[in-house]
């Protein structure tokens, strides 16, 4: 297997068309998922597959994860079976999913100790830009490595920021996920009474959204707000996620995060309700619950 | 004294030049404010100076208010010596103040009594666009009034939208603060979070603000607070003001408005401070102030 072999541990909504972008580019691709059906769907695309994120680093020089959260990712690079178990001196493993930065420098050093290339590059952009290959990628590790790999993040991407070490591609998506929240809620705010003032809700967002308020979040959720349409998306769940890890990068760092805690006890308190899955501009309907209103009603 | 005689009441840093565009557009003005050297600084631009908001609506079929709050906007139209004493049938009232809705509605009804037209008619965008005549007009009230003298708004602004009737205009604003204010908040927090982590906070602002992040508050004010310059811009005292307003409209309405109670209680903790007329921006010391780090700082 030559240089442009690549293994991709992570077949989910996301880990799927980005795995496959890579073989379009010609990457040939080693690839394992705890989810055989995922597995066999990419076998049938080209890919090879291995029993284990182990396996996958003994027989390809560069690993890809993308995995749900902080315990996934640590599991799938430093637990019993995982990428670092098979991994020689030398080869690399990109971790491309969105976790606690303290954990990317948990992995990083374990990395380092073991003299396998480390960088945390989580993505921005969701599935359509996962399918498009424009996501929005976000690194933490050493500029050596970030120049190394690059031209992986190119074909999966179409901005690649390298925003400081270990960990700091996470702690910049999670300042993203923070301001994505927190604005959606407000949007949310602002048309709920808006509402039940009696406005007509897409008037006051076509008044506003050419001024100082207005915002690609506007633009994209305002208008399924308005239409009381929840289909994602981004789900609830994952946001309820990575503000879970901001809070705690929060309380390890000692930065209070008054409103990212508030939104995200909206969101939990939404996946109690059965709409973990919905779009994360379901938001609304916590507002809209407490004040007896929709703002998609007659 | 023609058709194109208008008043203007209230020549604070948004009237005066407003005031001024009128003029130069060709209006003869009367004026009034209970700063005299304010009216002076008018008269020497050509205006004619009266003696009370009473006396400006006898001498003018279209009086113009510009105040600071709720209760100014009742005393200026609807209080002793105030513009309704002085109005005959048939001519108007627009009041441009940002003030609680229900308050422009006991004005419109009084309005409506006495057969005086009547709007509301809140701005956006601040003293720059005061001065170019490119405000953001909201405007509430019944539309043939709106038709009647949009040639005013024309003058003064460039986006003008006539959200519904009484109230709707400060209703829109209100929503308008919402978001500007809880996504402000939002990017500090972000922007803090970044800081304490090691990360530069420029390159933070750079790799999100062109996704789901971005908005024209990051970009108006996340350089702000990166340089922890925080030269009004839009005061924290005139911002409170308006979230005290959208919180007294939620409690008439019934509308819970978790985040934007939150945001009200920091720009009211930064008054107390000292940092009233300081810009909006300044809400990023409150997050800086507990986290025990500035974003500006080394």
């Amino acid at each position: 297997m030559g240089d442009k072999a690549v293994g991709f541990v992570g077949l989910g909504i996301m880990g799927r068309p980005m795995a496959r972008n890579l073989m379009r580019a010609g990457y040939s691709l080693t690839v394992y998922d705890v989810v055989g059906s995922a597995v066999e769907e990419l076998v049938t695309d080209g890919a090879q597959s291995a029993g284990s994120a182990r396996e996958v680093a003994e027989r390809t020089p560069v690993v890809i994860t993308m995995v749900p959260d902080s315990a996934d990712s640590e599991a799938a690079i430093l637990g019993e079976g995982g990428a670092l178990e098979g991994a020689s001196p030398g080869s690399a493993v990109l971790d491309m999913s969105s976790i606690a930065p303290a954990t990317s420098q948990k992995i990083g050093a374990a990395c380092d100790a073991a003299q396998v290339e480390f960088l945390d590059a989580p993505v921005s952009g969701g599935e359509p830009k996962a399918i498009d290959g424009t996501l929005a990628i976000m690194v933490g590790g050493k500029r050596e490595a970030f120049e190394r790999h690059k031209e992986i993040f190119d074909i999966l991407g179409s901005s690649i920021v390298l925003c400081g070490g270990y960990g700091a591609g996470n702690t910049t998506k999670l300042a993203n996920q923070i301001v994505v929240a927190a604005n959606i809620e407000a949007v949310a705010e602002a048309l709920v009474l808006a509402k039940k003032a009696g406005l007509d809700p897409n008037t006051v967002y076509q008044a506003i959204r050419g001024g100082l308020a207005g915002s690609t979040v506007m633009d994209a959720k305002a208008p399924m707000i308005i239409e009381g349409d929840f289909k994602p998306g981004f789900r609830v769940r994952l946001h309820q996620k990575d503000l879970h890890n901001a809070l705690l990068t929060g309380k390890d760092l000692g930065v209070p995060l008054p409103v990212t805690s508030l939104v995200q006890q909206m969101l939990g308190a939404l996946i109690n309700d059965g709409k973990g899955d919905a779009d994360h501009s379901a938001i609304a309907n916590f507002i809209e619950d407490m004040a007896g209103v929709t703002v998609s009603g007659e």
